[in-house]
């Protein structure tokens, strides 16, 4: 049994070759066990694989990122309370999942879905690469993939067989971002220390330099997510919010 | 090496026994190898440990669960863009990460972080419990462990070696959840079959006629989850957002 928490990349090309459907519903299935609130489940699963649908997705949704139309499966995790007002429908009692505090919930078990899924899939030998750009065009995905009133994506994901093997990913330092007992406030020559190593590295210097700014956070906020993007996004992610019925309240 | 994916339960009942420091590191290091949006890790991890802390918590945030109070250790995942500012303040670049879009990518990485954790604790033979009860009052948090403008609980869990052995909890049926290709709209005779067996289990039987209410779905609307306390929180959390400056769009 292999722990693929460890060894963890994203991986962004995929051999053509597809999932077996057992293997597919095991990967799923481990999603599916993950904690959920009350063990109600308000969230859905989504397995595309036609690659007319994915290639919609890679087209409105996804940037045109390669892996998304190169990987043969594409799994969205949605936010769901569509099913459990329909429950309440048939059981006589009041719809009440149909707010903010809802939303919140529906979404911390579909990420806790979504990382058992792709944690099982590593396990079976998969490669995996998450898709944020899911809620940077929620809306898209609601027409694209049908999702009614009550249903949100929140995360997605695209795994098959890898075709590259990159090295780990580098992080923060451990104190960089954990605290203990309590949060402790970083001065501001703690926080040049915590990104000392990543801004001397090879790799994030010539980040640097290729985008002709004076230094790494630059590339984030000038380059990578700017602001009127993110201004527009998050306009646009609150209205899919009202939209699909969480603001009742 | 154990895989804790298809063998998780809540684990409500904890032994004294603390977790070595090592070992404690390793768990909280598997969170940080998550994915996360742009290697930016804007989160922080709050490892509390400390009995007075962990008393006040208990207390105001997670509604006097005795699982919170025994467990030894909680840990708080939050979305963190007060770092990822304060390192643009030294950088001279722009403050963009300050709305919602930030918030839920923030938050998505932090819940991911939360489930690496959670399945590296059980890999190491602790039992962890997740504690939804930290969005609900989330000001409470807040003021508890000192978080700064730009920092929001998203998830908590409390873990520590069990002190039993509960049997998996059930799941709705694999159909019920998962859709191929597209969303696949529920009709209620579908609804009524997804939640047949769970309405027919002794347990549930049990648990409705504690309650004295008609059905399941009942238990949840009307003793759970009250439309007046999902609306109160609701508004609460966004308050929250607000004042942690979260709104700025």
């Amino acid at each position: 049994m292999k722990n693929s928490i460890f060894s963890h990349r994203s991986i962004r090309k995929f051999k053509s070759k597809g999932i077996g459907e057992a293997t597919l519903r095991k990967i799923i299935n481990a999603g599916i066990r993950a904690s959920n609130t009350g063990n109600m489940q308000v969230y859905s699963i989504i397995v595309t694989q036609d690659p007319i649908i994915r290639e919609q997705l890679w087209d409105q949704v996804h940037f045109k990122q390669n892996m998304v139309k190169q990987a043969p499966v594409h799994v969205t995790f949605c936010v769901d309370v569509n099913r459990f007002h329909k429950w309440c429908e048939i059981s006589n009692t009041e719809i009440s999942y149909d707010n903010f505090l809802w939303f919140i919930n529906g979404s911390v078990d579909a990420v806790l879905a979504s990382q058992n899924t792709t944690l099982e899939a590593e396990n079976e030998g998969l490669g995996v690469c998450y898709l944020g750009t899911v809620t940077y065009n929620a809306d898209k995905v609601i027409q694209i993939l049908d999702l009614p009133k009550g249903v949100i994506p929140i995360t997605a994901i695209v795994m098959g067989y890898p075709d590259e093997d990159p090295d780990l990913t580098d992080r923060l330092p451990y104190e960089g971002v954990v605290h203990m007992e309590k949060y402790q406030d970083y001065s501001l020559e703690a926080i040049k220390n915590i990104h000392k190593e990543k801004e001397e590295s090879e790799f994030y210097k010539n980040i640097v330099a290729e985008n002709n700014v004076p230094n790494l956070a630059t590339v984030f906020t000038e380059k990578r997510y700017k602001k009127q993007d993110n201004i527009h996004m998050s306009n646009a992610f609150l209205t899919v919010l009202k939209d699909q019925g969480f603001f009742n309240q």
